[in-house]
């Protein structure tokens, strides 16, 4: 059931390079916090907790060879903190688990800059247990939203390759089957990447799960069956009031969702949660290459010539989500008061 | 502003490869009916006004080089047609024009097989200038909607490429570029033949209308962002109460227009209306081959053992339908009293 992309070993941070996925399973190795950032931006490693975990480990291997006094030490945590944060501007977990490290190393008084490094390392270990058992415990909530023989939508990859292993949209559904459902997947390709077709399609098969894949235009035709009993998808950055910044095309399902009167889950834990900001807004969202539209796996698809957008995000208004699923249980509607529940369990 | 899909020269239909497209022209050349059967089944040529003329033409060569009495020749004539209707099942003006070219020779009392075989020519080639005619008055009313700068979402390709030239929904765009008005279009790439990616931003760039290409799942962001005025599709089959059948992924467009307050159109010659029908629930639904979402141009992008779904066509109901932009001027709803308008042009 624990599809990790990433282990950390021997003082190196090993990726499962997903833009590989599925045709070739490629592992890619950091030693430098340079080369994780790379990663990030690159997306070999994605997903907005799997981005957290392995920038936690990306900050260990950016002070762990630091030579000076334990001041000059923390102006460089501090540095290394802030460079890992730009690798990717939309997701939150990113700043979170950076954030927390930073500031528990600081609660420490500790005068000895070797003993400090061994703490990034404990706290990026602590994130990444923390990340699995997010999952389990999202999941836990979120499997008693389903039937014996639901069929869920999801909408890019929220699962184990997303997470530190299990996932949070596809937690869902692993406890679910865990508990004896019978439950299946829709999975949208989730253009200009692919990670429903490359990594969702992959992940639910390797764990048996049943799967068909669709272009992510076929979405409204297949709700209109009645095949499709709910959405569950996963989140990047969450707003205080419930908006929704997730992988490109989330925001139209949402709104397919809701024209055919089915259920819309956004399933994320308390790292994904920007309290800081009011609305969906004040997300800054990722601009990408205008190749990843034009081309498909290295083949052109479109005329050289023609302009292209590429925003790797949406957001999704918070009146299109049913309900938020997170480790501190399903929480709906209205989010200012049902999110006091998560920020008492964590986060600022 | 033409660009035509076909050519029939020297006894022989030739089409432009536009499965090729935008990367290679490649020009396909049909001497058979069977052949042009092929062409139209493997998507050489698609666009529901391309592929009726394409068949006009492939009835010809079916008949062509036909020994036997009139008699014979009509039995002949009515398997051909049965034949060629069956190459995809959802578009009408296949069916229409097919019907049509067989009407007009059982009108015609003649008695010699050649004759009859030069009647069965010139009514395919009375088909292909009466779709190009048809074209025109569709730009012509349409152009009148659209505003000096006013910017189009399409999805597929409903251009010249689709049709004998010119195009319905891009017809509209070129005439309205005609009348001095800075249009411009926003591309969906359409998944999974690519056709907005391919097709239609290759030809608007011909054309030197400013296109701007994007997957399907970033219409609704698009939108959001008030950049849309209107969108404007074509069809491949529309009911008596103005259910349209086209492109997959059309109804998704039409439900995120619904809720963005963004006009939809479709732009159609009467040769796609089937009155016979009352509602889209009886319009047939090709379903094609799972390879076209598991690969694209060759290149794999999902697990082999991957289900899929893949839908040719899905259908839009009626009421998220603006109005209907045809060759007798723009129907709105109550459809079936505005339909009448056409019934009186064309049709049965």
């Amino acid at each position: 059931m624990l599809v990790s992309p990433f282990e950390f070993k021997k003082e190196t941070l090993r990726l499962l390079d997903q833009r590989k996925l599925p045709v070739k399973e490629v592992w890619v190795t950091c030693r430098s916090s340079a080369e994780v950032f790379r990663a990030i931006r690159n997306m070999t490693v994605r997903g907005a907790p799997a981005i957290g975990v392995a920038a936690g480990y990306g900050l260990y291997l950016g002070v762990k060879n630091f030579k000076g006094n334990p001041g000059q030490f923390f102006k460089k945590l501090k540095k290394e903190a802030v460079f890992l944060k730009s690798s990717r501007p939309t997701g939150v977990n990113l700043r979170n688990i950076l954030d927390r490290i930073v500031d528990a190393l600081q609660a420490f008084k500790i005068s000895e800059t070797e003993k400090l490094k061994k703490i990034v390392l404990s706290e990026a270990r602590k994130a990444h247990k923390e990340d699995i058992a997010l999952c389990r415990e999202i999941g836990r909530h979120g499997a008693k939203l389903l039937g014996r023989n639901d069929c869920v939508l999801t909408h890019c990859n929220a699962g184990g390759l997303a997470t530190s292993g299990f996932g949070t949209a596809l937690g869902v559904i692993y406890a679910a089957k865990q508990q004896g459902k019978k439950v299946s997947v829709f999975a949208d390709e989730t253009r200009p990447l692919l990670q429903g077709a490359r990594l969702t399609a992959w992940e639910l098969l390797k764990n048996r799960v049943p799967c068909t894949l669709l272009s992510d235009n076929m979405a409204a035709m297949v709700m209109r069956s009645g095949r499709i009993d709910c959405v569950i998808v996963g989140a990047d950055r969450i707003a205080a009031n419930g908006d929704t910044a997730n992988k490109i095309g989330t925001y139209n399902v949402a709104i397919l969702a809701e024209k055919h009167g089915i259920p819309f889950y956004v399933a994320a834990p308390g790292t994904t949660f920007d309290f800081k900001i009011k609305t969906g807004n004040q997300i800054p969202i990722e601009e990408r290459n205008a190749e990843e539209v034009k081309t498909v796996f290295g083949k052109k698809i479109a005329p050289e010539a023609v302009r292209v957008v590429n925003p790797a995000f949406d957001v999704t208004p918070h009146a299109l989500i049913t309900a938020f699923i997170t480790e501190a249980g399903v929480l709906r509607a209205p989010f200012r008061r049902s999110f006091k529940k998560l920020k008492r369990n964590y986060a600022k």
